[in-house]
């Protein structure tokens, strides 16, 4: 697939030559006990690799030893398959694909099937095909997922720009496109949306992988016509009978673990209580902060959660190699240490706790004892992926609201947020008129979605409660999903004037303002989504930004998502987007004010 | 897959529509059983078919119950999915494409993986297409295996056409090309052989599978060289360690049950008792003659035998549907009753004894109670498919054994047949000299191999053992595996002649004459191996030709394929073919007569 990797078929005469015993291997590897995901069992067998590819398992690899072959005695540890990470968002850890693989490598991850739909949203499918080749150019697996839902909600946000079938069609000749990613919009899906059809038909007929993404509790008609449009997997299942419901009807059930998602111990009973076939369940991380890879791990991080559930420790590895392999058709090309495939694997002295010791991928070290060995060459980011806030400086006055004529109070919606929870709540609040201008007042304040991809000057605002915020200050992100705009929460006009063009100044990124200074600063200068510096480095800023927001007074959990999600107009009650106040119960835009105010 | 068959992708939005209940099925199933493949669970499921696939599965299906959509009450009986037959040769069937399907279709099978190896050694790629086209042509599945091995021998025979890496690549883009058939060239890819490896890379390039064929009890370095080849699949394994060793390789077990292949029982413990992971474990029948058909069964025979071993039902079902469409890459369209698969199923009232009561292929009904229900379209076969027996009448002088000047006696070189197994022994015998010319005795005769492709004339003479032939009797065929020329054997040359010059006649297929007489005659006027003749008939005659054999003194258990077997250079001992008699065990040619006669 990679362009720079031999397939199977190109090296297989020395693969044979040296498994007969004709030719040395590169590396072999003594002296472990190989988890064998095929067959679900742990053997004594010794590993030769040659050309990053297995070319021998068995007993004794000693006649695959020649002069130049690299020899590791794994003395007495398991050697288990490199992780898969089944389904995730590159962009979720704020990284690009090099640094984020460089923060999951000395985890054991070695494959990982990503869908961007974040840069889709603000690049397009240029900006796709950019992280489709800084993935490629990596030491390991990365697949792309050609994102299918850009605008996520067609007519209440503009992106920066659309994926259309067309596109899609065009890149599954991408050598590392893999399949479409998840279908998001399951209502388009059910009722037969001929854009969501036409590209679910584009992957299906380049042979290709449907990703889904069904978020509904529903297992009735809807379910089942959701699965009828083609979807091969669902990582939106929350509990043992949304994952019953998928491998029932043919779906890959994937199970995530992901700095904010706790899906695996609900649905993993499923196997473990219900007796199940496992081959269709996979687990995946779906979004993973910076700090999550940096304090705690990746895929290591999902199975061996998966494992304290009561998975047995072979099954759950078979749910992050061979069964993530199979399904997107890679069965023959990793995903088990078996002569042909990618010498993909990790040494680990426990398979319970699953300590990452030793890292190899393609046959080359890539990782020790949780040090990266090996470099992750960085794309070139043109300067289009570079300036992508597009706007001019902003004055206090364009977040102010005016209130209408004559009017001492003014009753207006508010966007509540929910804590630990995606969906906001619709409130609405009495709130003072001052100087002609509606003002916010004890935890209601101000939000406005700044446009940011066109240049229009565009700026909407709103009203929105529940961070705690107190004093003057304000926060900017440019991580707005879906459309990522620009959002904008303040006490004080002017305070998210300076934030606002601080993000402006900087390309983007995350920003937080109190008494006329700057508190924290992460820069996100590719796609405004984006660092390319060390996910360790990201990770502090990231940290040294949630205590800034404590310091403003807020007191919730995951508060720099919440910012980051207020304008998803997918997920209920209210939100905000480029085009105005968004009632997505109703999926329709509202206004600000209540009526009869 | 099929040209006339519409994707999912074609037919995905009534899909949709009849799972939502917008639109009614075509078909609806309730009141069954479903057996679940993908899970491992038996429900009281419905089935709702529309467009030949499966559009709804679930408790109730009646919101796809239109006034035109009919309906079948399953009374309690399961539903399982069509059954699969993983690797196999139609040709040893006696059978054309067509009457072989309308022959398996009654016993459930909807799908085949079918190798035409035996028409590529007489009419090269042009006749894999016909049988290929003929495939299309079918109401049920029938995937190619691009033959890999013609002649299967290069330098001990001559086929009629022969394979080549090129032909491998240019099959690769036909519709109905699933990969290659098996590689049986073992010992070439043990050793590099540059031409099996770019027959394999062909394939893989494509992304198809590649079928193995690795007929040694060796599990070393030879096992594991041909491994690193590339061959996916082994169906050539006869004890459980040789099933485990595939697995553990990341191969599936191809484990058969045919007509004379009974390799199931002594594998299936790998997962019954030993516990392996049964996912790669794959059922397939290989070779079928027309009684066993008729007669026996065919994929419904070896899932019952399965059971029978004291395999679970559904582990058993697993290995006939979605384990064997899994492997080749088609789980996402046959092998289970899931959504958007094809709509292949079977009503029966057991799931150990398995009675086909009613088959449905692509959403019609195919068969009811044992009898077939749909018509199995023929090919026009042209006439260099049905003319290719090219020789001149034969005399008896023909097959004339010149002894060395002045000899009375000769010790001859003697092909000895074994009861119930494939490989001859190397025998010789002390034989009279009778008018200068070496004349068999006893249980000696002559064997003749007779070319047949070129219309060389050529014919080459031996001496065989074993069948038991008494008086003066001749028996001819143009089965002949691999390069399928003519085998002649008999006790008397005048009769020999007869036998020989009745084939060219006919167009081929196999004869016994006794005393000036035939006693029996098969016509297999396609190729010289197969009937275009429904199976009964051709099970009719085949049934009369052993019993002619019988009347002509043979006891032999399988005597015809002991007979059809005798030119197959492939295994040991002694052989013989167009270009002498062949030493196996050396792979080399040998005289006739020993050496210091």
């Amino acid at each position: 697939m990679e362009l720079h990797f031999k397939s199977w078929a190109d090296v297989a005469p020395r693969l044979v030559a040296v498994a007969a015993g004709r030719a040395p291997a590169d590396l072999v590897i003594s002296g472990g006990r190989l988890v064998n995901v095929q067959t679900r069992e742990v053997l004594d067998w010794q590993v030769a690799v040659a050309d990053g590819r297995f070319a021998y398992i068995g007993p004794d690899a000693s006649h695959c030893v020649g002069p130049d072959t690299r020899v590791i005695a794994a003395e007495g540890r398991y050697l288990i398959p490199g992780l898969c990470d089944g389904h995730m968002h590159i962009e979720s850890g704020m990284l690009t694909p090099a640094e984020f693989a460089a923060a999951v490598i000395p985890h054991g991850t070695t494959t990982m099937f990503t869908d961007p739909h974040e840069i889709a949203n603000v690049l397009g499918l240029r900006g796709v095909r950019m992280m489709h080749d800084e993935a490629l150019m990596q030491p390991i697996n990365i697949y792309t997922q050609m994102p299918s839902c850009a605008p996520s909600a067609p007519g209440l946000e503009t992106t920066g720009f659309e994926i259309s079938a067309e596109d899609v069609a065009e890149a599954m000749a991408w050598p590392g496109i893999i399949g479409l990613g998840e279908m998001m919009n399951f209502p388009g899906v059910i009722n037969g949306d001929p854009q969501m059809l036409a590209e679910m038909a584009a992957t299906m007929n380049a042979g290709k992988t449907v990703g889904g993404h069904y978020a509904s509790p529903d297992k009735g008609r809807d379910f089942s016509a959701y699965v009828a449009g083609g979807a091969a997997d669902d990582h939106e299942g929350t509990a043992e009978a949304d994952a019953i419901a998928r491998v029932r009807n043919g779906m890959k059930s994937m199970m995530r673990l992901g700095s904010a998602w706790y899906d695996v111990e609900s649905q993993i009973t499923a196997v473990t209580e219900k007796g199940l076939d496992p081959r269709n369940f996979i687990l995946c991380t779906d979004d993973c902060h910076s700090g999550t890879l940096v304090n705690d791990g990746h895929m290591n991080r999902v199975v061996r959660h998966a494992i304290a559930c009561g998975c047995d420790p072979l099954v759950a590895l078979q749910m992050a190699t061979i069964n993530t392999a199979t399904h997107f058709g890679l069965e023959r090309e990793l995903g088990s240490i078996t002569p042909g495939r990618r010498a993909d694997l990790i040494l680990t002295s426990d398979l319970k706790t699953l300590p990452i010791e030793h890292v190899i991928a393609r046959g080359q070290t890539v990782a020790m004892d949780g040090k990266i060995t090996v470099d992750c060459p960085h794309y070139d980011w043109p300067d289009a992926a570079r300036q992508t806030v597009h706007m001019k400086p902003l004055t206090a006055d364009r977040f102010a609201i005016a209130a209408p004529d004559g009017a001492n109070t003014v009753r207006a919606k508010v966007i509540g947020v929910v804590e630990n929870q995606a969906p906001t709540e619709a409130l609405s609040a009495e709130l003072p008129v001052i100087d002609g201008r509606v003002t916010g007042q004890g935890d209601t304040y101000q939000i406005a979605l700044v446009e940011r991809h066109r240049g229009t000057g565009g700026v909407t605002n709103g009203f929105v409660s529940g961070f705690g915020y107190t004093g003057q200050m304000a926060m900017a992100s440019t991580v707005a999903h879906d459309s990522h705009h620009m959002i904008v929460v303040g006490t004080d006009r002017d305070m998210m004037a300076k934030a606002a063009n601080r993000l402006a100044e900087v390309g983007g990124g995350v920003t937080i303002w109190k008494d006329g200074a700057e508190l924290a600063l992460v820069e996100l200068p590719i796609a405004g989504l984006m660092s390319d510096r060390p996910a360790a480095e990201v990770a502090a800023k990231a940290e040294a930004l949630v205590a800034a927001m404590a310091a403003c007074g807020c007191k919730l959990n995951n508060a720099y998502m919440q910012h980051s999600l207020l304008a998803l107009v997918v997920i209920p009650a209210l939100r905000i987007s480029d085009l105005g106040l968004v009632d997505v119960t109703k999926f329709a835009l509202t206004d600000l004010f209540e009526e009869n105010t």
